[in-house]
């Protein structure tokens, strides 16, 4: 394991130890005794009164959730260890945290252990302080389920709370606030591939197996099954494959516009990441679609996961104005 | 090798066929034959005249260096082979592409093949253009050398470029954007370690050989030597190694205000660069140095390679408030 940590067992109290110091300015730990220490707040949160964006779900995939908190995106990001959901008691923290009168939005991917811990935050803070939170699951990850509301959220978690954040701090309801939430994620598709297994710190070494020189088209940030594993082929060759289903999942035309991420799971290189993106605005352009804008870095990983993966947000002028919206989070700054 | 990549030969063009595209909105690939493709073009260049600002040198550190071409930042980068130096050809085109009558500065790591090209570019810019060119060589890596002019320049490199661009971009003639990037060199301060070597894809493996387990605390970051190879220590072990010859090198006392990069060398995460960062700034709270920012994540890479690397800027107000200046580039954002 090529890894800079101390006890296993310390990481996501250390790692956000060094977050709130570092990142002083935007955000800080809530202290209440329900947060046990897992829920970073916006400095800017009930600032003003507004929909409460809360989001979250396990470690091991930042900047994903913890660098999004900010001004004009998330208020709150609830943290569970590695791999594995906030308990139920942070998740109704943040309630408290963030709500300034006008109720709460849950935003996260679709897995169970965060549907049902995150649901019993919203129970509760429905019962003893009568907040209302209403909840969007991402179901971005086109290739982990035939049905779509039963696919999980990777890396287009970010556009989906995106535009719930830019709408909020637009001073949008918190019906308005759900329902571009449900508008984005109906709009937006993702698809990857992995090379490597993430390192487990309390393991100390891989999370699932994978011979040097293979890679898994479709696979899971977590090491979810894909479809096909084989020989690392060219990027060309791999970008094909990813665009195919994502471009059969969505009726696309050409005149569509899109925002395109090329994500990059940990360890692959802006280098590949860029050549990869060259190949996706190649396919993009063949069938008449255009490119808004694009984002290629690391915006969802799996620590040091070697793989990647092509996020498609088709556009319409709604979307587009609240993904351009301003916002100034650690790892997100727009002006 | 776990990369995503077409023809090992063909990398750079494609790395860079997808940067111009994917950012559009931020640079242009010079046209010029001499440029030989080589030279990114902010598209805020020579918009006002001002000192043109000029950054480069070999691939496979993004996002280094053309990730800071943008208003406000770099004019320009010139773009090497991998861990290779630009040519100088390309090194002159840039000088034509940004100049605006006020001159140019370079600004790379000391490495004796960027030295060699670059200034031959400078050269030919006076004579066949009369255009004044002057260079400042960024030498942060504390233990490259005993002899301050002898060292390399590493991360400490994305500093001294922004305190040129805020610099130019303020109006600053070319005497005084040297001066500027001198004295920011002269208080920049960059020491790493390394887990893994990168993978070249020429190669189809790794540059150098390490075991899986090792660490080198001081190796550069193409691989040159460091002070010491072992077994992997715990995070703040390390950082404690890497900390004590940074601050042994310069004069800090209580009281001094400092800018910190906690950078990954490429397959390093967040997760472990804030654990490592809590260390750091413990270390510094005991020895009465403030923190004034910190940013964490990777800034200059060695492209998958495993480690990590620390920088300490010293702060006076001059310093402070150029490295605060707005600028607007693909890499890094401030408003």
């Amino acid at each position: 394991m090529k890894r800079l940590i101390n006890d296993p067992y310390d990481v996501v109290e250390e790692m956000l130890a060094g977050y709130v110091t570092a990142h002083k300015d935007h955000v800080v730990l809530d202290q209440a005794s329900e947060a046990q220490g897992r829920v970073v707040v916006s400095k800017s949160a009930k600032q003003k009164d507004k929909v409460g964006v809360i989001i979250g779900g396990g470690s091991g995939h930042e900047p994903l959730f913890l660098g999004y908190v900010g001004k004009g995106f998330a208020d709150a990001a609830v943290i569970g260890n590695i791999n594995t959901s906030p308990s139920p008691d942070p998740c109704y923290a943040s309630v408290r945290a963030v709500d300034t009168g006008k109720g709460c939005i849950y935003l996260y991917g679709n897995y169970a252990g965060d549907v049902m811990n995150f649901d019993m935050g919203a129970e509760k803070a429905d019962e003893e302080d009568g907040i209302r939170v209403e909840t969007v699951l991402i179901t971005d990850d086109v290739i982990s389920s035939e049905n779509i509301e039963d696919r999980r959220g990777i890396a287009g978690d970010f556009f989906v709370f995106k535009v719930a954040g830019a709408k909020a701090e637009m001073g949008g309801d918190l019906d308005e606030v759900v329902a571009v939430a449900k508008k984005c994620n109906d709009v937006t598709r993702t698809m990857g591939v992995a090379m490597s297994s993430a390192t487990l710190p309390s393991k100390g070494g891989p999370i699932f197996e994978m011979e040097d020189g293979d890679m898994e088209i479709g696979m899971g940030i977590h090491g979810e099954p894909g479809v096909r594993r084989g020989k690392i082929e060219p990027a060309d060759k791999v970008i094909d494959q990813i665009m195919a289903p994502i471009l059969a999942d969505l009726p696309y035309t050409a005149g569509d516009e899109v925002y395109v991420l090329v994500n990059s799971l940990g360890a692959t290189p802006l280098m590949d990441l860029h050549i990869c993106f060259r190949r996706v605005a190649e396919i993009l352009a063949e069938k008449g679609i255009t490119i808004y804008k694009s984002l290629i870095g690391s915006y969802a990983s799996s620590m040091d996961m070697a793989g990647m993966s092509v996020t498609l947000v088709k556009l319409d002028d709604e979307i587009k104005e609240l993904l351009d919206y301003p916002c100034d989070t650690p790892y997100f700054k727009q002006f």
